[in-house]
């Protein structure tokens, strides 16, 4: 979920100040329209990691847009008033009218993630009161209202940098206080906290938007750009109910750089290692699957992949590995008659496996959010919601002790080519080409696009993607295999005192 | 909730016999055109309380209806094959296709509401689970499914006649098992349980629709009579996203008897016990008021009721009772432009009253959902989604030890007229008739169906409604203050050890 946000995102300073007169003038337009039209209310939520810039964003938001018509509410300790009230009276009391923005440090998410992280409430009573939220925010959404949650990200290193240098200089040193520190301590807690309150109360018409927050001048220019955006599709969305169409956009890096760009595509394997390493972990894997312990799990393998990135061979290097009756690979493609008579998801539950079983998936459930998105055979809203969707369906395998591991296998477009010619060339390989892969290939910005989207909001700490490197196919084979077998391993681990 | 399921519903012989060829054809005529279309399933599940005739009921619409396009599912014990995957495993593999009409006995509601009743999960994991279970439905109804949750009700003394009878006559005396016994036990836990499951996971695409179990004919021809309504409906409706107006639709009783008229109207009391009772709950109320654990709590009051039947005269003795630093009257009319400018429950948060206090609402937030709902000032889909909104903001006031007490202050459709004409013949009380009373006469009907809805789906074990039979104003009077000190006594009661 983090991953995109981990990527070293920056803005050098020439573009930042070609780039801001524009913006601010979009932004203080678009504010215009807004408070003349009255027609709804913006909320804007800024949260996320300690020092990661929440303040100083908030700062560069007033200065940005008109301050009159902002109301800027930094929610600490509960006032007496407040006190006395049920919970939620104070965020009810700060609401921005229709034609205002409200912005929030500090919102309704601040105390459920505090007491969660530090043991206050297990995950039952977190998870409830998040779904509280999720409520919440969907009548505020029904009512109307637009809903920007940014969360900015700060990875470990980057927050201890910036801590010391906070501390470091005399002027700063003051913004950092034990809390921050404390708080730095328990960084893995309060990033896998972070991540089950993303992912829960991401919703269609409220997503969260994960921003790096390493570097302030692609922070700023990230979130004054969506908000333009949102802004600019709420207020050309035709009346009545909000269309899927006029939800906030799922976030698209300012710069230009995807965490798909960020891949080493040529790493690479010598003939000699590749035939060590794929004997290892082959062996490696036939004993795991062998393990006693193995008949109290069962493994999902998800393999998608840009068209000839290897998808076939990698999974066949998988199967040479284990016993035939073990696993079942089930090739994704156009749905059956009697699987369109039913909902989306259901043809994947019917293939889920036994205990003591491998389901390899040849493309998968994700085909919703890429080529359905991409060539729009469904609608926004189908593959909006799919993200929730499919994120509950993973964590219904997980709590069920599934391993479910999900392999993206990567290859350049120049790669693609080269590999699209060979096919044509080789007689029994051409029909493994054909014109749809010409037509996809045309769309590849598009694609790219959606498989970053993806990554970003379903890749979990309970179901995390495995990015492949896969210019080289042997690299390519032995990262899935030793993925593999890791997480059975931890799987195996985890279970050893089960039943 | 269960109010209006426990007022002894019934149909003649005569009635059932003469109704149902009609609505046989009707069932099977909607069936048949689902069959054709193909365009959606049917989800019918029939849940409730023990021996309420659920299996009875399944056997007659298998008998209605065309069996052929229906498969009936009453899933018990997990299968070897099911326990190897999660849970939610076999109601996938049960699905009905697009065309039919699977039928549930036993459902995803039936392991987390056991669970909470024997303790096993806290309240906390029950309200996470049943979050899970919302989800899944939402998804489902998003796929285009139609589901429709009856709950079979039952009170508690109809529940120990039915056992008693079937354990009785050798016929049927298998039916009642040590689990049944075993579960009468635990009554009110179940109730309980279930109120809180059915608040929680009635939505406006799928509400749950309670019906009363004791009489079969009733029972029979209220699900079968829903099942065509909610069929024709979606079936007439326009392609595309599902409408509010093509949503299963809420109860309306097949006997015509609705829970306003089972209310004894003509109760009253003399004059010299009418001053008796009103000093002796006056005073009461006022000790209450000054008990040092007052200051722990809070009250809201609610004053609902039908024009002219003395919500002002009540209120006005509760205050007598009270110091005038202690409470304010918030009369509910058209909203100001500053509440016009914020979501609905905004103008009611704003007046939630501190520890020790109480707010006293003349009309309320109910008004979405009665005159809003009547005379179309928002739509359909708005005051569906009102039920579940109210009940979340009145459990957030509950959980925050504030004793909600809400009065439906009812009144004939005659008395009604009576009052106004001796009002229009009073000069001081000429202001309090306007041609909007009369107007609302007219719609004397709507109103009334209004109220029953709002009272069977808010009406909560936390925060139940009190009909006041107000024909007689002295009577409604000492029962609202009657209620008033009960419910304050209660909450001082639970209070005591806190803090």
């Amino acid at each position: 979920m983090f991953e995109s946000a981990e990527i070293g995102h920056r803005i050098d300073k020439v573009t930042y100040k070609q780039q801001v007169p524009a913006l601010r003038e979009d932004l203080l337009d678009a504010q215009l329209d807004l408070v003349q039209c009255g027609k709804f209310p913006v909320l804007i939520l800024i949260a996320g990691v300690d020092c990661a810039g929440k303040g100083e964003t908030v700062n560069i938001l007033n200065e940005w847009l008109d301050p009159r018509y902002i109301e800027t509410h930094a929610l600490r300790d509960l006032t007496d008033e407040e006190l006395e009230r049920p919970p939620m009276f104070r965020f009810w009391r700060a609401f921005p009218a229709t034609g205002k923005i409200g912005i929030f440090i500090g919102s309704w998410y601040s105390q459920p993630l505090v007491l969660n992280v530090y043991d206050e409430i297990d995950n039952a009573e977190f998870d409830q009161r998040l779904d509280r939220i999720v409520h919440f925010e969907n009548m505020l959404c029904r009512e109307g209202s637009l809903i920007l949650k940014f969360w900015l990200h700060l990875s470990k290193s980057a927050q201890k940098k910036r801590l010391k240098k906070l501390e470091s200089d005399p002027k700063t040193s003051w913004r950092v206080t034990d809390t921050d520190w404390r708080n730095y301590k328990h960084y893995d807690r309060f990033r896998r906290a972070s991540e089950r309150m993303l992912r829960t109360t991401s919703t269609a018409e409220a997503p969260w938007i994960i921003v790096e927050g390493a570097d302030p001048r692609y922070r700023y220019l990230t979130i004054g750009k969506l908000i333009h955006e949102s802004l600019r599709r709420r207020l050309d969305a035709a009346p009545g109910p909000v269309a899927a169409e006029a939800f906030p956009p799922m976030i698209t890096a300012v710069n230009g750089l995807r965490i798909l760009q960020t891949l080493d595509l040529s790493q690479a394997l010598k003939k000699g290692d590749y035939r060590d390493q794929l004997a290892k972990w082959q062996g490696r894997l036939n004993l795991l699957s062998r393990h006693p312990d193995f008949k109290k799990i069962s493994v999902v393998a998800v393999f998608e992949g840009h068209d000839g990135a290897g998808k076939g061979g990698s999974i066949r290097r998988v199967t040479q590995a284990l016993d035939a009756r073990s696993y079942r690979v089930t090739p994704v493609a156009a749905p059956t008659d009697e699987e369109l008579a039913q909902p989306y998801l259901w043809r994947f539950w019917r293939h889920l496996p036994r205990r003591g079983r491998f389901a390899i998936f040849d493309r998968s459930w994700y085909g919703r959010v890429l080529v359905e998105r991409v060539e729009g055979f469904c609608s926004q809203a189908d593959w909006m919601r799919a993200y929730g969707e499919i994120n509950d369906f993973e964590e219904q395998m997980v709590c069920h002790r599934t391993v479910v591991v999900k392999f993206w296998l990567s290859i350049s477009k120049d790669e693609q080519l080269r590999r699209f010619e060979k096919r044509q060339k080789i007689g029994f390989k051409r029909y493994k080409i054909t014109d749809e892969d010409w037509r996809n290939r045309e769309k590849w910005d598009d694609y790219e696009l959606a498989v970053c989207d993806m990554i970003d909001r379903t890749s979990t700490e309970i179901a995390p993607w495995t990015l492949v490197e896969a210019n080289d196919k042997c690299f390519a084979r032995v990262k899935v295999l030793e993925t593999l077998c890791d997480r059975i391993e931890e799987a195996l681990e985890a279970v050893e005192n089960i039943e």
